[in-house]
């Protein structure tokens, strides 16, 4: 029954862990300046600069619609009968034309007219299609380069030249035909709507880049600035193009690929007041890679012949990349930081034990008062006989020591 | 070679801490009451519901290809010659065609047909268009909103009024035209499928909103009911647009952005069984944004000159958007947050030591016996110089509170 | 003024705790087992193998440019009369044409010409559709399988049989025509060019999967190789098509879906050696799944009537699918690892005082060694006056075990 009692007053009685104290000024300032500067860096870098107690997650839920407006001439009036001019408005010059997150800017284009299924000689600009005969003309392995599929007869290009003869939409498209249309930078004057929705699903949140409480009107007048109009995402297509070609501002005449980057870096822990998207933007194709495609448009002449126009379109794609990181107090991340900072505490018991029993010239008598020695025998690990010590001396600490000496 | 015995014979001695013991049933409920809360706490909170001992990964290797059924008339057979009735399937209305993740469907369209490059006067709801003389038509800031570029002229646009002329596809389209079609809800009668794969690499698993054990003729009668047919991810848009708009439902006449979300939270511990798509639907546009874009469709009459037909299409856009996350037990987490509650456990200790040593009617007592006091001098820190204390004494802790008293 | 002094000196004093040291050399080889076990999983596992010391990100501001080469021709010259040759040149196979992320070779199509706003008969191949009188030509529910709008006649479709008039482009689209032209895996010879470019925002990491060093002239002659020209994109469709339908390569007539996955796995402790893409092709559509879109071209005939070529376009999809993680060291994750390493070694040490405590044969003796009693009287909780123990008791550490008897 003692033992039950035993039992069940264990279970509340308290244990403390037994300390040995040293007065000794110079650890126990070391001892404290490793406390320190394991407090501030957590307090400081851990919990202030880095928020470490906050849950977080990325950015989910993204939906960006974009519209463009604005519309430029190539050439003019005069020039539409001769197929020189052109009036590029949104429904001509936005690829794809639905609003989509990814879009390109045509700025010129390069256009074959009148193609028709047929065989024509290829153009000159591709090495291997330049032929003496039939024999140069057989099928090979970079045949993709060809503008269509060889029939294996070779044909005079031109008075000077004979290339071999394609099956193809002809006649074949020529780069090199100097009536390329120069790079407008015309494109600079239209202006980019961005609308995004973005939503913190785990801390229920969601957020757009527009204000709810301004009207259309604000929208239609205003214009994108981070500062005083950061909610009217109306950007100048010039701004960007300034921005994310830095100052050395050549129109890339090859086409480029610009990003616009949305940002949304939260601390939902005061509400909506630390959520705010910030808009950058950066040239993201390698130097000199340029943009371009094609594609063509398709006739149906009343007899039935199908004609196409090819273009090759240089464009500016703008891809809208939506990043961000919502941060809130949550009390996991707040604990296991917490567990970290206490452990870390023992940290400087542990060096500074480390410097008192190897450095201290006291090192042997802290020794004897810090290890106190019980023992189980000593060939207790070589025989299952262990030799026990008489436990009436493990009762009495004070003769701890003397039974140490006895072990060694 | 003592001492090298001493070294080799320690490293295999077992230190541990030695330990008051309270013998308070107070402080002992205290202290159990503190473990506990940290027990439950890490049990049932952080390991039962948060599934701390997870590694997770977001959702990759996201695919989506939808597919949508259905025909929709505007109007009879006895207004096609006039040009008012139009039948709608999937060719006329889903853009883009392709099957993408991100597609509009055509609710109604505004259409200015005829298109030609050429001169014409301004619409009259620009108000900046309206003019009195040339000089009213001077190349401006706001150019962008035009349909044209400015020729500089005044021209009468009809008998009241007189606007810019410009250069343009003429003529110019003009919204005011009451002739726009009505919102049609026939759209309600589509279906979308959705084909959604799905993997988390690390964890080697990927799977699909198809059942693969159904058959095709499964999917071709079927319609989804997130109960009894999860794996049939066929929409009837009606649905969507019931779900999206809630309520009050009024078909957007200005069209509208709406989210399908699809959802895969997957705790892998137990295979695939606790792994299926949830899905969603809301609307994503601000309030009355709407959602609209244009598109030309490009003819070449016989004598070569270009007509295009504009089309202003209102539409719903659907973006499909697919989250998750995947975990499953990994030893790392695992290992962090057990390391996490042991050190919780000590905060019991810390809490309980404090109430003990200050608050204790016995805390003289107490911290006597918890506390042995060793000197190492009393000017340490300030005097390289230290003054010993004879390590007899130091070497019978039952003096030291002697010890203490005399360095006090 | 003493208790000041004592404040102030205490602050600087230093505590370690007071251990019991059990020279048994089978507790003490448990015990450094232990924590051997937990430093090589520490050392091993989660430091070397798995760089829990590093922060990570996954891999943002992606970018994706494509680009096709390739031309195959279906029939030949002689056929074009026909309409049954035709070239496919990139304008042709490519959908979306603007070289994104998502696109789609068409490998073979169903036309169908020529069509136009009127009534005619509906397939026979929808079951619902063959009618013997008006009254099978209701509008009903499953309506959106019809290709237009029911008239409500029934009307002959051929010698044979009646289906229901519908209000369609007509004629409507008939799958059974076996003119259906055969899947060809011409495409195999295409090449596709990738431009992928990647950051990691939070270590200011961005990266191209073109060597920049490399010349254009290197982009032109190259194919990729993931050991020596793994920075040179450009992959035959052949090839890709061989990884992604393994050995069982049929060439799917059905269309498919495939997953071109990049993964850029970065440890940029290094700089940027040790972070490269790697490229995988999967097929990602459930099998016989197939994939194909419909798409239309209008014509406008001189006397104004549209007509339009329904394409039903059999296809392989291409998804490119960016993936991965950049890691980094930092110092929040090292010093919660740390910190959980040190906690995980304080495990041993319960463990084996749980041994030794329970399982030891001196376990009485040590129980009393480790135990130290101090007793604030039985009663404490139940009434407010407690009944002191004798501080001089207290004081002396020998007697506490004599204490303790009593206090049972």
């Amino acid at each position: 029954m003692g033992n039950i009692m035993d039992c069940f007053q264990g279970f509340f009685d308290y244990e403390t862990s037994k300390s040995v104290v040293v007065r000794s000024r110079r650890l126990g300032v070391i001892f404290r300046v490793f406390q320190l500067l394991v407090l501030v860096y957590f307090v400081g870098w851990v919990f202030i600069h880095e928020k470490a107690y906050q849950a977080t997650e990325e950015v989910k839920e993204v939906s960006v619609v974009t519209k463009l407006k604005g519309v430029a001439a190539t050439g003019d009036i005069a020039m539409v009968e001769s197929g020189k001019a052109r009036v590029w408005d949104v429904a001509e010059y936005v690829v794809p034309s639905q609003g989509s997150q990814s879009f390109a800017v045509i700025t010129h284009t390069h256009e074959t007219r009148g193609q028709q299924l047929g065989v024509c000689p290829e153009v000159e600009s591709i090495p291997r299609a330049i032929c003496k005969n039939d024999t140069d003309c057989l099928p090979g392995d970079l045949d993709f380069l060809f503008s269509g599929v060889k029939t294996g007869r070779c044909v005079p290009r031109n008075a000077q030249i004979s290339t071999c003869e394609v099956f193809a939409w002809c006649p074949v498209e020529n780069e090199d035909d100097s009536k390329t249309k120069k790079p407008s930078n015309e494109s600079a004057k239209f202006t980019l709507f961005i609308k995004n929705n973005i939503a913190f699903p785990r801390f229920n949140f969601s957020k757009s880049n527009l204000r709810p409480g301004k009207d259309t009107s604000y929208l239609k007048g205003c214009k994108h600035d981070s500062i005083y109009n950061n909610y009217c995402p109306i950007f100048s297509l010039g701004d960007l193009y300034r921005q994310a070609f830095h100052n050395d501002f050549m129109f890339p005449k090859e086409g480029a690929v610009l990003a616009i980057l949305i940002d949304w870096n939260c601390n939902l822990d005061h509400g909506e007041q630390n959520c705010h998207p910030k808009y950058s933007f950066k040239r993201i194709d390698v130097q000199g890679g340029g943009y371009n495609f094609r594609f063509a448009r398709h006739y149906m002449s009343p007899n039935g012949t199908e004609t196409r126009l090819l273009v090759k379109a240089y464009a500016i794609r703008f891809d809208i990349i939506v990043s961000g990181v919502a941060g809130k107090f949550d009390i996991i991340p707040m604990v296991i930081q917490i567990a970290a900072a206490l452990t870390s505490f023992s940290l400087a018991s542990l060096i500074c034990d480390w410097l008192l029993l190897n450095f201290s010239r006291q090192r042997n008598a802290i020794r004897i008062q810090k290890f106190e020695e019980v023992s189980q025998g000593k060939s207790a690990s070589a025989t299952p006989s262990m030799v026990q010590a008489d436990s009436d001396d493990l009762l009495k600490p004070g003769t701890s020591s003397v039974l140490n000496s006895l072990t060694n």
